[in-house]
């Protein structure tokens, strides 16, 4: 294991960015052919980065902000039309909130500096592609800050010792600039000492658990099984799961949280069986501009992600699939979620609003003696 | 579609006895290798048989109570050790009771014959080899029969019309010489009209929901849709679900329910829902020596079943599984149990002991009248 294992658990960065004369263009670690390979996509233009983004060789919440980030910065460094750009970018993926949220933090950056620029440069597209630049390498070192601070708040929530987790899908270096959400937390634990056994679900049909989580859990030295989705209920039944611990994709304003398909499912076992259900996820995930679960728009994705692994067929061909990315849980079913700003618990409308960073909103840190109980 | 198609959806029989010249022997449609293939494994002897059992080439409750009646047939006109092949046929599955049930029904048939045959025959083995295999066929027809009952008590309990129905592995006629236990439920409401969808879970690690299952429902042309199963939450949450409706592969005196693993998660989420959840099994999966869920012994299978699929490594190599087979329900979340003798409603002790057929048991057809509410 590297030097660098202990504050970063991958070799190959999950996202860089190409200057002139290699770029500019974006590199990407293509997550859907690991834990196989360590392969590399080069993105030149935003069209390649939108395919790669729907392909999911960049996918989770937080990443999907730094990405969309610097698709922006990408689009200005060529001279493309930059609104366009963060339009398309924006949604590539209908229900990751963070997509949209770094482009059009990059977009509004650009365009600053382009009304500014008239008066400080003969150069004003240049100046302002060099200020998309540094606003999307400014929402990486952000992303990676709020990422040691979600570990900082979540780890208080984790019993001392022995702690056994379970987690769904992948939340850790892959998903961030940092050490992700939900694994950034886990791996604080597993450095303190106080994991026990991580418990991976697979999480079909893309198997981010089996393949994402399971190789970041085995470079960190963690104990970790991997199990079907469906096996998660019988050890809740058999008392072996003292915590849940999940990312999430886009979280509504009273606090229903959209993430990978069977997050739901899980929320109702642990509830049943008086287990913790923890969600962490950066502030960029909330958006307030969604009320609620039933407003959250959910991706459906192609019936071959089912019916197909690995190119081979495993249900007869012609086979309909139900195939949705996410499901909704809501915010009755989930005991805190963590964030960089701190823990709101109860999830409340309330406590949700604490957070909320937009200009004009009110900014306070989430405290003890600010929250609805 | 061959006309045979309406009493049975296999044009290639599931389970086949052959006599000399070919046999004797037990032909098997490998279900291993469906819906890609329809191969049949030839067992000659018990210890080829119970190769196949291990692997699953046959699987599924009832046509494991079959297979170990015709592998016992098979130890008898071999002339090998016919206790012994009982013993050994029994057990090569610790949760599938049926098998033992099977093994022992024919083991006793020989016995008896032998016991008998010295003042009947010079060639008491080879009679009593014949006792053996016509009872193995008795077993068969009645399990075909039974198929047809549950069909008929199970009907009753779906809507009228338009049902949307949810069902975890398989349990149509690859687990059953006539058309299964579940299975054989939703195929009457398919003929009867009364069916809008069957919702098919995969079914991890083993896929015999998107291999089997959608091969099965494909055949007999239901309109259908494949879903990872923890796609099913939310298919619950979206009120897309009437009725749950499973096997079985050992049921306790109290009524607590051993299936494939993800049956228990079901269980709670359709409680959660307001779901039936309605379990289809003949008698002879009723263990009424297991008096509760915490006595059944859940089969755990090796982790590669997980952690590989068609050859290839779906997590990094080393990794740890959890890989039970089955999981158990509590009789508390099951709405009813459907048998060959009438529907248990509730599940509760009481009402199974009705259903008791053992000598020396209370041997009565389970009637509304004499159940427990």
């Amino acid at each position: 294991m590297s030097p660098a294992a202990h504050t970063r658990t991958m070799d190959v960065p999950v996202l860089r960015w190409l200057d002139p004369p290699e770029g500019p263009a974006i590199a990407l670690l293509d997550q859907t052919r690991l834990p196989a390979e360590e392969a590399i996509v080069i993105c030149r233009d935003v069209a390649a980065l939108e395919d790669a983004i729907r392909r999911l060789v960049v996918r989770g919440a937080p990443i999907l902000g730094v990405a969309g980030a610097f698709g922006v910065a990408l689009a200005a460094a060529r001279g493309d039309d930059v609104a366009a750009a963060a339009e398309a970018i924006g949604s590539a993926r209908p229900t990751a909130v963070n997509l949209a949220w770094g482009a059009r933090r990059v977009l509004a950056a650009y365009q600053r500096c382009l009304a500014a620029g008239p008066e400080r440069s003969h150069h004003p597209q240049r100046i302002a592609a060099q200020a998309a630049l540094d606003e999307a390498r400014a929402i990486a070192e952000q992303d990676a800050a709020a990422s040691a601070a979600m570990a900082a708040y979540g780890l208080p929530l984790l019993p001392l010792r022995g702690a056994r987790i379970l987690t769904h899908c992948n939340s850790g270096a892959l998903v961030s600039a940092g050490e992700g959400t939900a694994f950034a937390v886990i791996l604080a634990a597993h450095r303190a000492g106080r994991l026990a056994r991580l418990w991976v679900d697979e999480t079909r049909p893309l198997l981010q658990g089996a393949r994402l989580t399971a190789y970041e859990a085995r470079r960190a030295g963690m104990d970790y099984a991997v199990l079907p989705d469906a096996a998660a209920a019988s050890l809740f039944a058999a008392g072996e799961v003292d915590i849940v611990m999940t990312g999430a994709d886009r979280i509504a304003a009273d606090g229903s949280v959209a993430n990978k398909i069977g997050t739901y499912g899980l929320a109702v076992l642990a509830r049943q069986h008086d287990v913790p259900f923890v969600v962490v996820a950066p502030v960029s995930t909330i958006d307030f501009d969604t009320p609620d679960g039933s407003a959250i728009v959910l991706e459906h994705r192609a019936a071959r992600e089912v019916t197909f692994l690995a190119g081979q067929a495993i249900a007869p061909l012609g086979s309909a699939a139900y195939n949705p990315a996410f499901d909704v849980t809501p915010a009755a079913f989930i005991t805190a979620l963590v964030t960089e700003r701190g823990v709101a618990q109860p999830v409340t409308a309330g406590n949700l609003r604490v957070l909320d960073t937009r200009p004009g909103a009110r900014v306070s840190a989430l405290t003890e003696s600010s929250m609805e109980r």
